[in-house]
Formats: C-alpha cells, sequence, structure tokens
C-alpha cells in the first residue's frame, strides 16, 4: 500500500552493482526517492562517523545536544526566528494549522495536500478543525477559490471564522507540481489582511527551489510557519522541522510530548539530517543541472519517451520504445541505473543527490544501456 | 526539568574512568537508570553491529522489516496475538485507553501514574475522554476505590459508563513500588465481569519481574492491552510496544500514524530493542542478585544508611554518615561507580545490568571507596 | 443576519388586517414560512386551550408526559422503533451522524445541506466528524459523487472509513428542491452493502410528500434514522424528533443531556407539535391543492410572472408586471395576503397550511387586489 | 432517576386541596422545589396573562425581542455587562469554562458541583477539558487544595496550566451548603494573580442571598462569568442566564446555536423568567423570614425533630415523633402543606416563594395538623 522511500528494505549487496560499504564510493544513480537510500548498515556506519569523539551530543526527550543544534540551525536556514524537531511531517502540519486556527476552526487546503488526503484526516479527529478543501485536481487554488470559501464562512446561520490557510508546494500529488507563486503571493495578501495564519507545508521546498532558483526564504519570508521534511532528501531516518515566530512555537515542546512525538532520544534523526543540510542547495543544484542535460540527451534520442510536468520539480516522466519495461528497469539497474517499477509504460523518474555521482554523459550511458 | 535517561549527555571519555568504547568492556557500574548507558557514539558502534551484513532489514513507515520482527517478537514474549511498536509510552498508553474505552468515557488511573500526571493531559485533550485518578499518593488502588467510581458513573444525572481501567506497575512516582498483587486480581476480576476494558502500564514490567520472580506473563494475561517500553532498559534510543489482540489492535498502524507516529524510518529503534530483549530476564536477574548482596553488606557497614521501598523494585534510598554526599559522589564515580545527584544527604539508586560489570565484593568496594 | 419563521415579532393588531385573537377566525394567507405564524399571545391561548383539564402532562427533564408521548406518536408515524425530542434540528443531525459514524470519522453530506452550511460546524468542531460535501449547488449528489469519496476514503496514506451518509430532502439551500429519489436508491443501496449508516434529514420532510403523493414511510424506511422538524409546520416554538431503531437511540437521553439539550421542561413545545401532527397530511395536501389552482391562475395572468423551481416543492417565485414590488407587498397585505420582502423584482412564495383558509379564487383575488 | 422539579406532573385539581387555576389565589404551601410549581395549565394561562396586548415580542432563534429583554435585564441584575440566554445549566456551565479556559485545559471545580457529577462529563467529552475534581464530599474547597492543583499542573513531565476555576454555590449536592466566603475571596485572589478564569455557578445564588443577605453582585463581582438558572426559582420552564464581559460572551450566540442550543424561539420560557426576576429578593426574604419563624416554632415543639444544614440556605431536615412518616406526609398535605416523600423518617425541606402564602402560624399549624 505504501511505497518505499530513502532505505533499502534489502542490503546494498544483493543488487546487480554491489555498493561496497565504507569502501569505494557508491556510483549508482538512482531515478527513485528525493533523496540519497542508506542501507541500515550505511546508515549505521554514517552515525559512527559523526559521532566519534562526542562530535554529537545526546538530547533528553528532544530537547538539547544535537537536536537543538539542529533546529538551531534550522531555523537560520528557514529565515524564522525559532523551529522545532518534530517525529513525522503528519504532526508537523497538524500542529502549524492546530496552532495558527486557535478557535477560529476553519483551514483552506489544497484538495491534494499531503494533510488533507494522507495524514489519516487527524486534524479533523483530534483538533476538530474543519479542514476546507480547494481546487481538487490541481497543484495551485486561486483567489477566487478561497474567496468563496471565505464567503461560505460568513454566509451560513453560524458564523465559522477561517483560522489558517495551509499552502503546500511542490505538490507530492501533482507529481511535484508547484504552487503558482504569483497566486500564492495574492492569498498570502488576503489572509494577511484578514488575520488568517499561513502555514507552508515545504516538506519539499528546497526541491522546488533547486529548479527556481528562488532562495527558501522568499518563500519562508511569506508564511508565519514551515515545515521542512528532515528525511526525504536530508536523508535521516525519520523527522521534521516546524519553524516560525519564537511566541508561536514557545509551547509546541509540550504539545509535541502530549501527542506521544516526545522521543526520549532523537539524535539518531538530528545528525543525520543537520549533516545533510549543509551545502545542500549547491549540491542539489549541481544534480538538477546534470539532469537537465541527461533530460535533453533522452529527448532527442528517438528511443526514449519524456514528459515533463508543467511547472514541475524533480519528477519527469520517462518510456522507451521497443523494449519491454520491465526488462528495461533490469538492465538499467545493471548498467548503474536504479528506477521505480514502471507504471503501464511509463517510469517516474526522480531527480537528487546522487545524480552528482556520475556525469550527465555517464548517465545517458546507462540509460541507453538499458536498451540492451 | 526533566531527567536524564540513559543516554549520556557528555561521552564517556569526559568521565573519570574513560569507557575505552570498543575496546576494552566496560566495567562501570551505574546507580542512576534503568538501562545501559549508551553514549551516541557506543549506540552508533552498537548500530553498526548490529546492522552489519544486512542483519537489519528497513521498515517503511514503521511497518515490516526489523519493526515487525520486533513487533512478533514482543507477543511472544508478553503471550498476546499481537504487538505494535509505537514512538512513545504516551502514545501507547492513550491509545490502549481510547481504543479499549470506545463510546463509554470514563477511564480509572492511578493518580500516581505516568498517564495521568506526566503526558499533558493527552487523553483528556486528544480523546475527549474522563481520567478518574484513584489512589492519590499511593501506588495501589483498592476494590472501594473502583466500587466508589463505578457508583458516582451511575448516580450523577447523566450516565458515565466506565470503559476502561488502567493499572500502572511499578509506579515510577511510588519510587518503583508494585501494584499489590492481590487488589490486582480482584480489579480485574471486577473488570472483567463489568465489561470495562483492562490496560497494563507495564513501562518498567521486567524490572517487576526481576524481584518477584513471577513470569511477565502471569501480569500480561490479566490485562487486554499491556505496554512495555523499549527504551528504559532494552536501550533503545526511543519507542514502545503495545501487545493486545488482534482484533482490537488491527487499525492500529492508521491511529499511530494519524497521531503523527508513523517513523519512515524506527529500525535503528528496533534494531537495539530487539538485541537486548533476549536473555534480558536472565541477566536482570543476575544484576538483582548482585545488588542484594551488596545492599546487605551496605545494611552492615556502619557508614552507610539504606532505606527498602516497600513492594519496591529497582530503587532503593542509600546515604553515608561522615561524608559530604556531593564530595562522595565524585569520589565513588572515581572509583567506578555512577550516583545520581544526591537530594539532600540521600542517594535514590537504581539496579540495572551494569551491575553485572562487576562482583558483588567489587562493587561494595566502590561504594566504600567513595567513603575516602 | 437570520430570517423570521413562524412566529410574528409584533403583535397581529398591528397589521392592516387584524387577527382577533381567540374570536374570529384568521383568513389571512402567509405566502411566507412553512407553518402557521402564531404571535406570542396566539401560542399562549393556543397553549391553555391544550392543557385545560390536566390534557398535557409536565415531563421531567424531557423525559415522560407529553414529550414522550409525541415521541411515540412520531415513532408511528415515520415508521421507526423508536423517537426521540431534540430541542433543535442541529442537535438532532448531529447526534444522528455521530452516533452512526462511531469510529469512522468520514460522513458523506450535499454541500448544500444545513448541518454542512449552517449549523456552525458542529459535527467537526464537537464530535470530531470529517464531514464530506459533495455535489455543490446541487440538490443531488450521485453516485459518482459517492463513489469518488469512497475511493479517496480508500487510497489515502492512512485508511479513514466513511461511517455515515446523510440526505437532506427537501434542500432549503436549493428553494426547497428534493433530492433525486431514484439517486437516493441507488445511494441507499450502496451504503446498505457497505455497513454505512444512513440519515435523513427530513426537517421539511411532510412538505416534499405533499408534493410527491409517497407515504413518508416511503422516505423513513430507507434510513436508519430520521430528523423531522417540529416547529417548521407543526408550529411547535422549537423541537425536533429524531427517529430510529431503539437500540441505536438507547443512549441518546444521556447524550442530550451532555449536550445540554435536557431542557428541564419542553411540553410547552411538544404538546403544540404533537396537537399540528395530527391531521396535517390531509390538511396540508388541500393546502397544496388550492395553491396549485392559485398558481395556474397566475400564470395565466398576463400581470403575473411565475417561475416553479425544478423538482420543487412548497417554493414558487413569482413577480408582478407594472408595480412596483414592496408597494405590491403593502396592497397584497392589505389584501389579507402576506408577502416575504421581495429580492429585487421575484418574491419567494412559500404554501403552508394558511392556504386552507381561502379559497383559490380568493386567494387569486387577493394576488390581483396587490396590483392596484 | 431523576426528581421532580417546579412542575406538577398532574393537574392541581387532583390533589387534596385544589387550586382553583384562574380563580381563587393558591394558598397551598410547598415544602418542595425551589420555586413555585405550575400545572402546565397554570402555566400557560401565565402565558396568557404575559403576553397579552402584544406585551411579549417573539425571539429569532433566541435572538432579540423577550428573550433579549431578559438578558438585559439580567446581565444588570447580576452587575456583568452581557447576558447570553441558554436552554440549560448545563450548556451554560460547559461554554464558561470552554471560554475562560482556552488553551490551557485544566479546569479546578467541586468534586461535588453539577458540572462535575451530574452532567454527563460534557466539558470533558465536547471541550477536550480535564476537569480537576477538589474536596470530594465537601461545599467548600480550600486554598490548600488549589495550591495541590496548581502544583500538580506544573510538576508534570509537561506542562498542563489551569484555565478556569469554577465555585458552585450553594451545592445542590451539599442539600445547598454554602462555599465559605473567606475562602471564596483566597481563592478568587490567587486566580486572578494567576490570570485563571473564574466562574461562579450561581444556580440557586439567589437564595444563598437570601439567607446571607448579601446582595448578589457582592459575589458575581469576584467571578468573570456567572450562571442564574431561569427555572428553579424563577420559574420558567426552562433556561439559564450566562452574564460576564461582553469581549468574551461575544461569540457565544454562534456556540450556542453550534452546541444545538440556538432555539428557534425561547419566548415561553423568558417571558415567565422575566416576569418571576422582577421583586424575587423581597419576596424570597420574606418567605425566609416567615420560614425561619415556623423553623423556630418546630424546634420548640416536642413532636418534631430538625436538623439545619452547615452553612445551609433553604433546606433543613425534619421528622416527626410517634407518626409514620408517610402518614404524616398525606395529612400535612390535607393541611395545605406539601412535602417530598420522606427518606426514612426525615423529610428535606425547602423554603421558596410559596411560604408567603401563608403567615408563619397559619404554616406551624398545617405542620401540626399532620401530627393527626
Amino acid at each position: 500500500m505504501m511505497r518505499r522511500r530513502g532505505f533499502l528494505a534489502t542490503p546494498l549487496a544483493a543488487l546487480p552493482v554491489a555498493a561496497a560499504a565504507g569502501d569505494a564510493p557508491d556510483t549508482r544513480v538512482y531515478g527513485t526517492g528525493d533523496g540519497i537510500p542508506h542501507s541500515p548498515e550505511e546508515y549505521s556506519r554514517l552515525l559512527v562517523q559523526l559521532t566519534k569523539d562526542g562530535a554529537v551530543a545526546a538530547d533528553n526527550y528532544s530537547l538539547g545536544g544535537t537536536v537543538e543544534k539542529l533546529e538551531t540551525r534550522m531555523a537560520q536556514v528557514l529565515g524564522k526566528e525559532a523551529a522545532v524537531w518534530l517525529p513525522t511531517g503528519t504532526l508537523a502540519n497538524q500542529l502549524a494549522v492546530r496552532i495558527l486556527a486557535g478557535e477560529r476552526r476553519r483551514v483552506l487546503v489544497q484538495a491534494e495536500s499531503h494533510l488533507f488526503k494522507d495524514c489519516g484526516d487527524c486534524s479533523q479527529t483530534l483538533s476538530g478543525l474543519h479542514m476546507v478543501p480547494l481546487a481538487p485536481g490541481k497543484a495551485t487554488f486561486t483567489m477566487k477559490d478561497v474567496q468563496e470559501a471565505d464567503d461560505d464562512s460568513r454566509t451560513g446561520r453560524v458564523l465559522t471564522p477561517i483560522g489558517a490557510l495551509q499552502i503546500e508546494s511542490p505538490v507530492r500529488r501533482q507529481r511535484g507540481a508547484r504552487f503558482d507563486l504569483d497566486e500564492m503571493k495574492r492569498v498570502v495578501a488576503w489572509a494577511r489582511s484578514n488575520k488568517v495564519g499561513l502555514h507552508l507545508d515545504g516538506a519539499r521546498l528546497f526541491l522546488e527551489c533547486g529548479y527556481t532558483g528562488r532562495p527558501v526564504t522568499e518563500y519562508t519570508a511569506m508564511f508565519d510557519t514551515v515545515y521542512v521534511s528532515s528525511y526525504k532528501y536530508f536523508n535521516a531516518a525519520s523527522g521534521a522541522i516546524l519553524a516560525g515566530p519564537k511566541a508561536l512555537l514557545a509551547g509546541l515542546y509540550h504539545t509535541r510530548r502530549m501527542f506521544g512525538g516526545g522521543l526520549p532520544h532523537a539524535w539518531p534523526f538530528a545528525a543525520v539530517s543537520l549533516h545533510y543540510v549543509e551545502g545542500f542547495a549547491e549540491r542539489f543544484a549541481s544534480a538538477v543541472k546534470t539532469s537537465e542535460t541527461v533530460i535533453q540527451a533522452l529527448q532527442r534520442d528517438a528511443n526514449f519517451g519524456v514528459e515533463r510536468i508543467e511547472a514541475g520539480t524533480n519528477i519527469f516522466r520517462m518510456r522507451v520504445f521497443g523494449v519491454n519495461a520491465p526488462v528495461y528497469q533490469t538492465r538499467a539497474a545493471y548498467a548503474g541505473l536504479t528506477l521505480a517499477d514502471p507504471l503501464g509504460e511509463w517510469f517516474n523518474v526522480q531527480v537528487n543527490e546522487t545524480w552528482n555521482r556520475a556525469t550527465a554523459a555517464e548517465i545517458v550511458q546507462r540509460f541507453v544501456k538499458g536498451l540492451g
């Protein structure tokens, strides 16, 4: 039911091209996932490297130590006063809209957002919020959608004011499409003038920045609170960061613990995330550049079909002609290119840091080798 | 505000007697904590050891892999059909009473229980339960207490039926005192005949068994659901196990995720816990035996004062005569015995697996060395 | 903000044609409201008439007496095992979906339903339900809408099962349009086979029956629970009836009181409602017949424009040509015909029992007199 | 299960001494209830009297008209900026603590309070509050109790701040005993300095004033919000008033409707309550004076045993010697004195306005006549 992320269910040794963990550098390129896959053994070795000589300080129920160091660093990176580590994005998003909404119980969200579709109705069930889904089937909702929802909240027999508005960008359920920036600015302006709290589900925000070239803070400055994933491309086994104003997040450590998210020790996650945050923007920009060269080459090659997502980010669709897709997948794997299982004839290919492990020419070669 | 557990905030190297991580075996005895303290470096090295050659399989959002292996093993150990891994005991206890209570909103608990006193009123705030605290200041509530609470639930103007009853044993807030077993049996019989759900907060249940000599399953068989900590003495950085009937726990994976407790990867916790579960009962029994010999020696020595907790478990109080307590603490640390900061003249001393690292005679000697 | 219903804010004496309360019968026809308007004085006189010689028995916190008599009678009329009096329809609808949904937290409703739009998000805020709005702008949702909502509940990362489905018919926000009966049957069949609870918001169900000619029980038999208003056309000052299976409603007296709806005495409402229930179907059928004759006459008269609502019930739109609408309203009032304030040139005209107070010919004459 | 209040289940005509409704004045004295019992017929006749000539204006969903008039009058009487009519005290108390608590989820209450014991755990179930019961078995809790609860809210592992404190006085479950005034002042001072919201459940506050001689406003001034019953001694069939600061109660009309308490018309309650409010203090003072004379006479008479409640209000216990209690009850009824069913040999006798219907001497005579 749920798809694999980041971690390898089987050790790399079981793959056609072995990753000699800890020895020669891994040169495999992954067309799956937003980050660098680590086997449990690789992850553990990384932890040893990061913790040796006491370089990592244990936290106490997710307070202090390296967890706090990550919080401080992420607040800085995101241009916010404060940041709080949370075990999952599901919790981060819910807590954000819960705090921002307060007594005003309606929260506007994209119908296709992770919070609305994939979090078990947590905000409704545990926080009693009325989540109002806008623009089904689309990445972006418009000021018109917001206006209608606002009218609805005023014209019923009982007032039901809007307390918060969440925007997710890029949108996972829309293959990484970005929320339209101009529309975002209009919506944000409306929210500001109506004192409606603003939350950005920026789980993959750093990926978006790799494609728009805009600094992360250009986005985060528009919102009261921002959630960024710690595991998708910062490669921690788990974790999320919620950043925002100090006063707003002041009691969040207590709320986190009440929700059962006050882990006795979170440093095995925080240390890895902190490690990969540094320099990520540059590394990912380089991977994007490589991938764009690869994509152009594939577009020129009649054996390949390529489809870009409009206003997309790190996902593109690809098919091959004349070769059965699962066969192609296997051959590509032998050539050092891991692809996800195809859906029919099409592969969803994801760009991530592993695209820095080879030159564009080498990666094109691996795509071609898969043809047989 | 919160006390340290398990993990060391500073690397062992900073301590008077260095633990040569990975080299010579650590011989330090800890009079603090329920388990074996690991520095982040030690924990990471242990992970490498456990994961090498693919011995650990990654989970996918806390499903499958080594997490599932731990769940299966713990269900077996606890004599239950099923078990579910959860990130914290706070979540485990709340979910248990939430499920057991259903539409009947009153839940009987010890006033001194962790769930009532230390979980931020999670069951009240998120699950809308009326938690009824019994027997303030005591480890055990009686059938009379239960009877009165039952009367209360029937004699108000509106019926407010009792849906669940939780017992914590041993009780942390009562210095590890055990819930009286005979009273437990009476209360359980009442609950059974009234179809009231039964949950055991057995966070430290394996410690209790080390003192009563009774098998874990003698306790767990009385209850519908049981929570056992994965980190207190099974030494994982975090984690909890909730065990019970398969049908009751069937939807719990979804509830866990809704609460934000569906960690993308939990194997860095599950693998360590699984490692320490095996053989724990025997190892802890041995540590208890050693500690009892030590305690007897201290009781015979006029330089020491010793107080046992009635119906207690792994905590005893100790003081020294003629030496300033903080000075004693420092000297003991040099002698290879770590003690928590004294409260006035008294030390709360905890017995755990590290008491197997030396003979009773050696440990007594370390206590004596502290005198100067 | 809220429109007047039933009761007159000013005594009838202030109106052009005085209602000699208690003396000559009132012959005024009301094109406003679903029932018979009573001034407080008229309502009180009716109460004296109903209560004299002990004919009304007081209830005790809405239990027993005439309240119970009304419940018994309404259960019978609606073809259900049991019925419970509730102070408002807002509470009746919420309690119905709350009980039917249980642990399955999604409830399908019309986007234009009273419960979704006009009840202050009560089900979301107080019962933590995720209310899923279907078919915005329409009276009827289709099996396709239901199918999509069902898919949504299964394809997210966390299961969020549908527990209940509510249909409102006729739909107030759609000018009294009826939910399509064939679609209703399909949706009901789906719900039955999926064990999804079924609730009918039949606030104005008896009005619908006056137009379809179908017995009330043809509708109610399809649903687990049914709410019918006690004040809209049964003319009580307040009150609602929720009917359904005995077992399902067994605890509702307690829930009612918990919600603050356990009025110490509700007989001043129940007695009036019980009075008007008897013979209502016949009286309303007669009023409908009269009104249809009137409408036909107006349609033939070039001075009037008439619009019927598709699949409508007791509301039609009317305008006059050559006369200013507010002027027409005043003249009609003098002629014994009360109309609501026009919206631009159009009047929404409602049919109710007062249309029995004159012949069709007389009523047509009053409409014509308004022209001047 | 529930005891009769105010309204007579059977018409007065069925009683030994007939009340000639509307003819000769009723001279019966009731030792039951806090107010004047009305049969449905009597209540209806009163409504006719109050509504004639348009003296009562209908409200629209509990807004405006006579309901607003009552709210304005009660705000004035209670010395508060604003007041809101609510259908029941259960709702009034819950909404008060819900608003005052806000995000701070603990609310201190007497263990014997109506809100804690008799409202179906409404605040816990619907508002997710942790209601902390103080001083079981007593009318008054002390600053020490509050201090302990405050410590508890700060010393758990997670902060759980106290948001509100409710005092009920007099206390129904303690036979009308008053909360100690000095303790009240201390507790109020503590709450003020800790910014904890203060609510007074003054359901029977006007009865208390009849015994302490203090003005109502001396009590209400100490609290943010005050609930006063509209039916217990103001004789409405139902209803409650919640008074407090305008800003705090501003959104309450919406909340009331969300809870299902927005009755389409509440004037049949409001009009009666408004009628009895005027002059109540004087009339009740007179009844108390009469009753005190009666009690002294009974105390001097060896045939009677009398017990006063310490710090009590309008309830005293009485027994007779040498006559079987049920026999005495019947004879007293014939003599014009209605008593509640005895509990063993004792009667709980209540003082209310009906004690003004005869002189003290006449009432004593009726007590004596009951002896046979």
